[in-house]
């Protein structure tokens, strides 16, 4: 399926759009209190993500509970698999279980279809027109 | 597949665990300035939501730059869809777009495995064990 009009670049914050299916991995978690070693490895996760084989992007969001979902997105389940490998991305999931998390839930799932919408494109409902 | 065990109440702001496949709509969202109507908006959906047949439960997070990620779940397609057509929550979508959000992404994936993890679990990756 096609996705509805990509504009140029996504606004700050935004991953994109890209043709479905694609793979999303939802990750759900509760810091306990911050720590700057933590800033500085999810900013290096980032990264790292970032020049990965089947890395399309990620959203990540985080409130002043604590509590935080990143979305990254794949190309495939190969990209997650050899992403989930990664040894530098192990030893930070190591670090996250002994030292910033106290709770998490993972979800790995399959974009079947998007849309998206921008202040721009006028109040009507992006998803009417049959896409649905 | 059989999720991880799930502890018998989800923490604070988790949706919990559910047999897969499952439906995750995965919603992120840029708003203009804070608006308390927006507040009282988002809590009466909550509500409503979790009142609808095939609603499993929902995750939220937004940080102070404005940018939030909700991701909602659902039995299958059809309480999506059920969802979709709600007449309140069509007005709410529309005043979203009116007074709201800048920008929008709206993404229906299919969650086909899950883990999960406690720091009450020990620092085990709770992904090894043959279930990846």
């Amino acid at each position: 399926m096609r996705p509805t009009p990509a504009p140029a670049m996504p606004p700050a914050g935004f991953a994109g759009r890209f043709p479905t299916p694609y793979v999303a991995v939802i990750f759900t978690s509760q810091r306990r209190a911050p720590d700057p070693a933590y800033d500085a490895t999810a900013e290096a996760m980032v990264t790292l993500a970032a020049q990965q084989p089947g890395y399309l992007g990620a959203e990540s969001a985080r409130g002043a509970d604590g509590l935080g979902i990143t979305v990254s997105y794949w190309a495939d389940e190969a990209a997650v698999a050899a992403w989930r490998a990664e040894l530098r991305h192990q030893a930070a999931r190591d670090t996250g279980r002994l030292r910033w998390y106290r709770h998490y839930e993972l979800r790995v799932a399959r974009v079947e279809r998007a849309y998206g919408w921008d202040e721009q494109d006028g109040s009507a409902d992006p998803m009417q027109g049959g896409a649905a």
